[in-house]
């Protein structure tokens, strides 16, 4: 993936900078058509997923444009059509295996998360360091001493490394991901971590959208008592 | 809070529209400067920010200046001043009182994040309604039967509740969470809740990160196998 100065991602369908506010959008998308597609809606025009994204329903039909051309003028977007190819654009049903350091209460929420399977992600291992996880059947794995991590991506390989563990840990295990080959990191941990160049990072910050509310609630109580002099 | 066609919120601060992409950046620029701040960083540059953001250094000043002037020209930002403005601007450090709702892995792994304490959300209580989990000791706090939490809240105030259940009782909980006067609802149930206007909701998707990081992987792997003809 090649990264230029505005934070754009260099896209193979038409060799184009994708934005990475774009990017970001992509899974709100997919979202969204998945659950017009459960309900059995043939179409979506781009009103009304700009609607529930709180975007201009022009910024919607620019986004999709940049992956083809998926809409007709007067009719929108076939959703089961438009659904196919964002999972593909984003490379879900593709069969990508991953392992997940970290068997404590995150650990253990992600690990028996459903959605993953339904978008064809699947957890081959979890490990931990503590003897006292270490053996117990988590999501239907035996959680594995984080010692044979390394060893373990070696003999087979995973495309994604999931970090549930405490962040002064977080460096070591991500080091230990990426000896054993690992591509793409999911962080949780609440700490930076430093890899390759070559390598893919998802940083995850639980707190973001908890001060977002905070921010909206703010705004609200100002507004019903008046805003400040 | 008064949300306008686009997508943006009226703010008190200047009577201007903040657009939703800029309310989404705040919370990222807090926890930069409170990691610049950590490290007794005085001051930094709106190039600086942006290139961690990954957007425009002029996106930056322009977000920033929807608020107030902090920047100086050539000399950047006061580390320090502007993040005690940020804390003002998202609420944090004023007291915020929350409910959590679900006492499984996630809600444990929740309660017990600490940066929660570090912004000024305090956890009052923890409700489930598995009477193996009630009465258990999460992060301190004796979970309650999820039958008290209308009652709880009409006796104590609570400005946010934090749904941690399965997605089918998760309407349930929001309706008993609006009956007991909640503003904000930060919801980590798999589905979409119906409440009053009056209500905001964040919710968050677990799941779309790992998407973004699906399609920077498969962007990589198409880059250096070549782009598909």
């Amino acid at each position: 993936m090649v990264r230029n100065k505005g934070g754009k991602y260099k896209h193979e369908y038409k060799q184009k900078a994708i934005p990475l506010t774009v990017v970001k959008r992509l899974p709100v998308y997919q979202r969204l058509l998945a659950e017009l597609a459960a309900r059995d809606v043939e179409r979506v025009s781009s009103r009304e997923l700009a609607t529930q994204m709180k975007i201009d329903p022009s910024q919607v039909r620019q986004d999709l444009s940049l992956f083809g051309s998926f809409g007709q003028q007067g009719y929108g977007y076939r959703v089961r059509y438009l659904l196919n190819e964002l999972n593909k654009i984003l490379g879900l049903n593709t069969g990508t295996k991953l392992v997940l350091v970290g068997g404590g209460h995150l650990g253990r929420a992600i690990a028996n998360y459903g959605n993953f399977v339904k978008w064809g992600f699947t957890i081959k291992a979890i490990f931990d360091r503590d003897p006292q996880v270490i053996g117990l059947t988590i999501a239907g794995l035996t959680v594995r001493d984080v010692r044979e991590l390394t060893p373990y991506l070696r003999a087979e390989p995973v495309e994604i490394g999931i970090i549930c563990t405490p962040a002064p840990v977080a460096q070591e295990v991500a080091d230990q991901l990426v000896a054993g080959g690992i591509k793409g990191i999911w962080n949780f941990a609440p700490v930076a971590l430093r890899v390759p160049e070559t390598v893919c990072v998802e940083h995850v910050h639980l707190g973001e959208s908890l001060m977002t509310l905070s921010f909206m609630l703010k705004q609200r109580q100002e507004e019903s008592t008046g805003p400040k002099k």
